[in-house]
C-alpha cells in the first residue's frame, strides 16, 4: 500500500476530518482566510473548484513547504441552475428547503491537491432526491439542527438525511463535504508519479 | 408531525439503532432467535424480506401487545445472481472482497413491520459500485476491520467505504443496513391509517 506523506487539510469542516480520519489518512488542519470570490460569468458548476484552489494557495503560502500535500474542498448546492449556498437566516433555511423537497438536486464539491510544486484540481457531482417535507418537518429540522454552516441548509447525515433523503446517485461522502474515494485515489497516483 | 407510537427493534445491529437514532425515533430492542431459514427455490431478491417477517414474528410472540410497532430487517449482498451472506473465516472475508472489487453488486435489504395485527413488507435495493482493491488493501482491511458480522464482508462507513465505494444509486442507508427514509414513510402511512 502507498504510504502518504504528510496532509494539511486547509478546512474547519469537521465532517472533511471525519472523511480523513475514515480512510486512516493522518493530517494536520489549517483553516484558510479567503474571500471565497469568482470571476464574473464562470460557469456555477466550476464555482466549487476555484473557490477550492484559491483555499489551497492560501494555506499554502503560509506553510512553504512543497513535501507535504495541501487538500481543501468547497461544497455548494445546484437546483434548476441555481447556485444555493450557506443560509444567512432561519427564514432563508426554511425557503432553501421549501425549494428542494420534493425534488432532486445536484450537490458539487470542488477540490483543489497542492503537491510537489503542482496543482490538480477536480469536481465531483452527486444527485439527491428528496422526498416531499411538510412546513412543520422543515421548521423541525432548522430549529432543531441550526444548519446555518450547510450549504443547501442541510447535512444528510442528520435527521433530514434519514427521513427525507430518498436516494442519490454518486458519491454519498461527496454530499457531506469531500469525495473521499476520488481524494484517496488522487493521492495515490500523484505519489506514485513523484517516486517513479 | 405524526407521533410514533412505541417502537420494538428486532435486531441487535448497532448500524440499525444508530439509523433508528438519526430519525429520532424512540425505540426499544429485542434481539430475536430465529433460524432464518426461507422454502427451498425463494428467488434470492426475496429472501431477506421473507427473514426480516421471520425476526418481527419471532419477537411478536414473545412481545404479545398490537399497540407496539415490530420493525425487522435483513441485509445480503448480490453479485451476479449470487447470494452473498456473512463470511464465516478470514479466507471467506477476503474471496468476497476479491469478487466485489472492481465492480457494481447490489446490497437488499428486506423489511417487515407488524403493528395492530397486520404485516407490512418491504424490499429496498441499491447498487454499490467497488473501485478495484488490490490484495494488500484487502488484506488490510479484513485484519484490521475483521468484517465477520457483515454481509459481504465490508461495512461503508469503514475505511473500505470511504477509499473504495466509488458511487451508489438508491439509498446510502440501505447499505448498512436499514432504508430508514421509506421505513419512516411507513410508519407515517400505517399510523395515519389507523387514526383517520
Amino acid at each position: 500500500m502507498v504510504a502518504f506523506p504528510k496532509v494539511i487539510l486547509a478546512s474547519g469542516s469537521p465532517r472533511r476530518k471525519q472523511l480523513l480520519q475514515q480512510a486512516d489518512i493522518e493530517f494536520d488542519v489549517i483553516v484558510p482566510n479567503t474571500a471565497e470570490l469568482v470571476p464574473p460569468h464562470t460557469p456555477l458548476h466550476q464555482v466549487p473548484a476555484i473557490i477550492a484552489l484559491e483555499k489551497a494557495t492560501a494555506v499554502n503560502a503560509q506553510v512553504q513547504n512543497n513535501e507535504v500535500i495541501i487538500l481543501a474542498a468547497d461544497t455548494v448546492v445546484l437546483l434548476k441552475n441555481q447556485l444555493i449556498g450557506k443560509p444567512a437566516s432561519t427564514q432563508e433555511a426554511v425557503a432553501i428547503l421549501q425549494q428542494l423537497q420534493g425534488s432532486t438536486h445536484t450537490v458539487v464539491t470542488g477540490v483543489a491537491i497542492l503537491y510537489k510544486g503542482k496543482t490538480h484540481q477536480f469536481s465531483e457531482s452527486t444527485e439527491v432526491t428528496m422526498c416531499p417535507l411538510t412546513d412543520a418537518q422543515i421548521d423541525y429540522y432548522v430549529q432543531t439542527y441550526q444548519p446555518f454552516d450547510k450549504a443547501g441548509a442541510y447535512a444528510i447525515q442528520e435527521w433530514i438525511g434519514a427521513v427525507a433523503i430518498e436516494k442519490i446517485n454518486g458519491c454519498y461522502y461527496n454530499v457531506m463535504g469531500l469525495p473521499i474515494q476520488k481524494v484517496y485515489e488522487y493521492f495515490q497516483q500523484i505519489i506514485l508519479a513523484e517516486t517513479t
